[in-house]
């Protein structure tokens, strides 16, 4: 070991790459990072963090229109998209600061490069034009946009990246696809006041998730104003001579916008950082093949995070970083837990799940109890507003075991976090019924649903 | 039985006797329920939904200033307080209906009147000058603000029940008291314009929760700019010529205000409803004295909710209604259980908490693990607000149990509402550090205290 520059060197500075460098060298290890771009990651510099703040910037809109019930009269505020990106970028820079500050306050060494492998201990850092070594390798570059070459006009439309550092906000926007980052954005920019309209190839938006929360979210964000066009592809994006661009759909649908924004998925950057060279195999997909333990083909590399493309969320890259130094360096072998994760959409409503949607546990249980509530939120019973609160579990009837929820509206993802414990705990329905409610809260819906809605027999719904 | 005009007569139309009333008249036992004044009770007439109403109001002030730092210019906006009022009576008037249509759907009789008990079976019905009897009884007749007699000038002060329909905002108020309810209108009061000031003769506000929720609380209220006068009393209140009131405190201080708000706890509505005449025993604060299943001193008498001075919240006056339906109704003996119910302050910042403070579960073990997290939430940090968030949770160091969470800043009152499925079940730490963070989220921070950040032995803070 001694013969190595480094006891690990990390490619990629997001969350995973980060949280295991500073963990390791805080053990005493030698350890080297480098990242090419910013320290952060996706989640820092252009995800979940400016994200949300930009989520929060898009829903005083609705602040101002709710106050006139509770008794306020507010005169038309106005909106400047630069001072937000400025704002935001203020704080996005902070915080990476603090990540590199953090990785150095471990011990650890930060490099400010595209690394590249050339064999299995030895890595390039190409800013500097010099090679080190290293006894163990952590590939944590993270993952992209996906690029839609074939689409004719591809190159005048954006990806969620250039979102968070457009110019200016267009009048009206074109979001292609319908994953969490679709529709995120697209209930951000009409809280901003952006004409908003999604496209997606699909039957209904957000795949994958519980169905009740995917068609109350599509309601309300058609009932907010933002158009939703399902089984529907663009064709054509060409640039008019007024400089808007004209979009033309599968079905004969000519839409007109100052951007469009193509969020079609994201795939693992596992181009051109040598992985082939160090015999590090991948899958069908492009991602590195990873064993349970996040140890690649080559026995002293490892991946973790969205390169692997296991369950792309920071905190899931963020554990996987911490179990690698559990089995690389502590001699505690332990396999990333990937079971039963909560997660969140900060849509307007919001989302929050956890567990097994209704469908998907139908196909695993013979009998299902599903108990939900649809009620407005107590908030907008003086704001008028008209948005519904949903909130479902999914409870095996056999055993009683609460096997998912599914919450739609304010506050959402805080809630799965919380009922995620539980829920991972794999507690009953008896010990939902046994607590006692707080009042007045939303949650405690969820905590009175005494009666099953109804029942599924066998995939079937029964009332 | 069939002897009596009705299975069961209830006295009191809040949160507990309606349930009662509405689930034995649904089982199909001839109920008749009386309320004097309007149906709802304390918690949706005077307490908890208007309450909350008014914080949703007095929020605003704030969305206001955050909007700035996301890009906003809002031009001043103005608050009109009579505007709030009636809307807050409409929604309320709308409840109140709710409550009395559910108890006749079900098929119970709802009587407008106060209601007497003559002897153990019988009862007049004041406002329509006649007695009817019943089987059973069920004294649901809540509590009110305590009076302070011995105030010089306490006539001229206001209690909670009166907050709900003044006639306009004072420009100035000062509050005696610093349980939840006087917090709440405090911040209320101060959001909404008013210059706000609490007098107190304890140490700290807010007796029995955490101290670091306390003193957390505290130091948020004093940075808005709440003035807070612990280890001091209202000596003397007078009126004066410009009709403002000199307020007189016993440390000399003099405060002038448009009103004062008296909030010194709560006492049972036990007078003359011929409890004694039925042979109702009452304890030494008066309140109806019951044992483990609701049944007071007359074994066809019970008692259920605020009357019974137990714990004072709507959803426990609800679980005991519904368990005095089981016991008296439905063979099914069940008493009600008080272990571990999680409340709210709807103070701003929230105080949500459930389970042991640490101060009294130091008492109680051995030793604790102290996990804690002090953080400015992500909102703020473009907002510029300086408001810190506060996470705690109190842990058996022997059993990794965990025995208390307490939580201060956005939406504490929906997380302790969830955090009380596992804490009530006695879900250990491990179980919390087992599940997987949602990023971003506030909540997140529950999960991820993987160390302590001290511990108590034997009651002593040690690091």
């Amino acid at each position: 070991m001694a013969g190595y520059d480094y006891d690990l060197f990390v490619i990629g500075g997001g969350s995973g790459g980060v949280r295991a460098a500073r963990v390791a060298a805080a053990l005493g290890k030698r350890v080297g990072i480098a990242e090419e771009y910013r320290y952060g990651g996706t989640c820092v510099i252009r995800g979940c963090v400016p994200k949300k703040l930009f989520v929060y910037a898009s829903q005083f809109a609705e602040h101002f229109e709710d106050a006139a019930g509770y008794g306020w009269t507010v005169p038309p505020a106005s909106f400047d998209w630069k001072t937000l990106v400025a704002n935001k970028d203020r704080e996005i820079a902070r915080l990476e600061g603090l990540y590199k500050k953090n990785i150095q306050g471990a011990g650890g060494e930060t490099f400010q490069s595209r690394a590249v492998l050339v064999d299995r201990h030895t890595v390039r850092l190409e800013a500097e034009g010099r090679t080190v070594t290293a006894d163990q390798i952590l590939i944590a570059t993270g993952g992209r946009p996906a690029a839609h070459p074939s689409l004719s006009g591809h190159e005048l439309c954006v990806t969620s990246n250039e979102m968070f550092h457009l110019e200016e906000l267009p009048k009206a926007i074109v979001i292609e696809g319908a994953g969490y980052i679709a529709i995120e954005f697209a209930n951000i920019l009409h809280g901003l006041g952006v004409e908003t309209t999604v496209v997606y190839r699909g039957m209904e938006i957000l795949s994958r998730f519980d169905m009740d929360l995917r068609r109350g979210l599509h309601e309300a964000m058609e009932a907010k104003g933002i158009r939703i066009l399902c089984q529907t592809l663009i064709e054509v994006v060409s640039k008019r001579s007024d400089g808007q661009l004209d979009v033309l759909t599968n079905d004969g649908k000519k839409l007109v916008a100052g951007q469009v924004l193509l969020s079609l998925g994201r795939v693992p950057n596992t181009e051109n950082f040598g992985l082939e060279a160090a015999g590090v195999k991948l899958d069908k997909l492009g991602a590195v093949e990873v064993d349970a333990y996040s140890r690649t083909s080559v026995n002293n590399i490892w991946a973790v995070g969205d390169v692997t493309n296991r369950v792309q969320l920071t905190p899931v890259a963020i554990h996987e970083a911490m179990c690698f130094v559990e089995t690389a360096f502590k001699d505690n072998p332990t396999a990333p837990d990937h079971d039963t994760i909560a997660t969140a959409v900060f849509s307007q409503p919001e989302i929050g799940t956890v567990g097994l949607s209704e469908d998907e546990a139908g196909k695993r249980f013979a009998e299902l109890e599903i108990y939900r509530a649809s009620f407005r939120p107590m908030r907008h019973t003086l704001s008028g507003r008209r948005e519904k609160m949903l909130m479902k579990l999914v409870v095996d009837a056999a055993t009683r075991k609460v096997l998912g929820a599914h919450i739609l509206g304010p506050d959402a993802g805080e809630m799965a976090q919380l009922l995620a414990i539980p829920i991972k705990a794999g507690l009953d329905k008896d010990a939902f019924d046994r607590t006692m409610a707080v009042h007045p809260t939303a949650a405690e819906e969820l905590v009175t649903m005494y009666k099953p809605s109804y029942r599924v027999k066998k995939g079937e719904r029964i009332d």
